[in-house]
């Protein structure tokens, strides 16, 4: 194959690019072309917005989230509940839960969940960060801090849960986890039925 | 959405990665973050190749391909027809007639077709540069030289073949074009009714 491209420089972008997941040799050829018709300048502020984002990103020092400082905006704003603290695997978790609009907590995000398969143990992630932080929470004033287990329903992300439950144990602290069952709005006839048959054992008091 | 995204160095990437033609404003946030897990090393990899190509990609003097040096490697091979010219569109058609294996002439690139809608004009692309090469080969000693003209069958490709044609005109050239009609294997029944009509009218000799 090595040979079908004409030039060793367009061979090594679209290895590059084909390096991307989900970018097969075919796209990643379409996409280095596409780049190389572009002005010179156009592409150098493409390259250095990736740069700049590897090389200066920070991350806040208390959730762990990506921000330009050492706070992130969501743990610098006052009006916000810092002692409900929801527990997420990812950055794009939070800018899902924020883009509800619904939640006036703050967050810590682990980097990840526990995933023998992946090679990513406990202490990959940020849960001794997490134990510290509760720590300081139960020891200072005000209402029983709360930490929300809001990480995915599959085997990973029960085995995370549980395993920051039980190094919780022993704080003062409420653990919760996400609702499960139907969705808004769902038909029952579409629902999977382990979704269902979970929603009418955890079925919740009518309030019209 | 601006403030969905928890640091301006992120909302750059996803800005940037997001021009690129078919990736929406999800999937760059995905590789966005993706970029972030990787190592340094890794990512600074991947913008040099790009920048490397856009600062360094050269092209071929005489066909106007591709190239790491003033010479292309097919132009620069001496046991190959230079007197037979294939005019394509772009740098992927000649890869992918070169991938056939099966034409042992060489290529001249037209760096696109007549677009008007598009802004582009018979002065964007190389035409001069190829009449002044079969100028040239028809001058020279030899076998009478021949124009393939490789371009789409839309009414753009069929705008530009004839344009090029009518430049050609008053040479001493032979201008052929690429054989249309169904495909080797192709059904009657699934063949769209165009080709399958012009390939009766142009129907040729059985060779058994």
């Amino acid at each position: 194959m090595k040979e079908q491209y004409p030039s060793e420089l367009l061979q090594n972008a679209v290895d590059a690019i084909s390096s991307l997941p989900g970018v097969g040799n075919r796209s990643a050829l379409r996409l280095a072309l596409h780049l190389l018709a572009q002005p010179k300048d156009h592409v150098h502020h493409f390259t250095n917005a990736i740069n700049r984002l590897v090389d200066e990103v920070r991350y806040c020092n208390e959730c762990m989230m990506i921000s330009d400082s050492d706070h992130c905006s969501i743990c610098s704003d006052r009006t916000r509940d810092h002692r409900t603290v929801c527990v997420v695997a990812t950055v794009r978790d939070v800018m899902s839960i924020e883009a509800t609009g619904q939640y006036r907590g703050v967050y810590h995000v682990l980097g990840g969940i526990i995933s023998p398969i992946n090679g990513i143990g406990p202490s990959d992630l940020t849960i001794r960060q997490l134990v510290e932080r509760m720590k300081a929470l139960s020891a200072g004033e005000g209402a029983k801090p709360e930490v929300i287990l809001a990480l995915s329903g599959d085997v990973e992300g029960e085995t995370t849960s549980f395993y920051i439950y039980r190094q919780l144990a022993g704080l003062d602290v409420q653990v919760s986890t996400l609702a499960r069952g139907l969705g808004f709005g769902d038909d029952l006839e579409y629902a999977d039925s382990l979704t269902l048959g979970r929603s009418i054992i955890n079925r919740q008091t009518f309030k019209p």
